[in-house]
């Protein structure tokens, strides 16, 4: 299926009273190529294998393909996964009709905080809440696949 | 699972009167290092995803886990994969109470056929059949994922 996702920075922690749900993810790559990422997730106790393709309409699109695997298949596949594990909680947040997914990163990536809202349209609206700073839809460094190898701590 | 298999150059065609069973695969592959290996496959209907790590015991035995899906879902991931989709055809063959896997390639490959046994143990013995030549276990240009990048048609 196709996605379309905008992407925005974080700028303040007030987001975390409003999350219904907070949950670990841990997650490796085993091929960090934007155009054929593949990626396997540790979330709570489920493990998901995801495939990505390059992304199109600046960014707003990118096929993907998921299938959900045992939490020891999870174990064992992220074992194989290049350097650069990454581990954050995802906060899970009502904003009037859409959904946001906000990632807190650890490790390497600490003090990077990025809120995804997924969309049916290109154009769709949504209510943007006081928490949501600067939009990086499509900036390739904040893909996670991108994260895992060059993490927040290693920028400018 | 670990799996230990034993790899053989193919010296004549005399092996397909003893095939029960031929089954064209197209497989293509969303990472090639061997340390980390993802492949997807078409073998007559049936899709399959396959991970395999880094070979040990001298190419004896490698990690491998699949997953079966849906064929649409394995046309659409061949799409994603790495230039040089391999076309072969696997033939089946019973020797003694051993299976043999004997590939058939086809396009920028023709002309290289391979046969695997897989093996309980790494010393169990197994009856050779006359077709069989060179043994040519944990030689990584003879990997599929690398006769992808780097076709038997290219070798000196």
């Amino acid at each position: 299926m196709i996605e379309i996702e905008r992407k925005f920075l974080v700028t303040s922690n007030v987001f975390k009273d409003r999350a219904f749900k907070s949950t670990r993810i841990i997650q490796g790559f085993l091929n960090r190529d934007p155009e054929r990422t593949v990626r396997i997730r540790l979330k709570g106790d489920n493990g998901v294998l995801t495939v990505k393709g390059q992304s199109s309409n600046n960014g707003l699109s990118r096929f993907e393909w998921e299938t959900n695997i045992e939490k020891h298949e999870a174990e064992s596949l992220l074992k194989l996964c290049e350097n650069g594990i990454i581990n954050k909680i995802r906060h899970e947040i009502k904003v009037g009709n859409h959904f946001f997914e906000v990632d807190e990163f650890f490790g390497d990536n600490q003090g990077l905080i990025i809120a995804e809202v997924e969309l049916q349209h290109e154009n769709e609206s949504f209510e943007k809440p006081i928490w949501l700073g600067k939009e990086v839809t499509g900036q390739i460094k904040y893909y996670n696949s991108q994260l895992s190898k060059q993490p927040y701590i290693s920028w400018e």
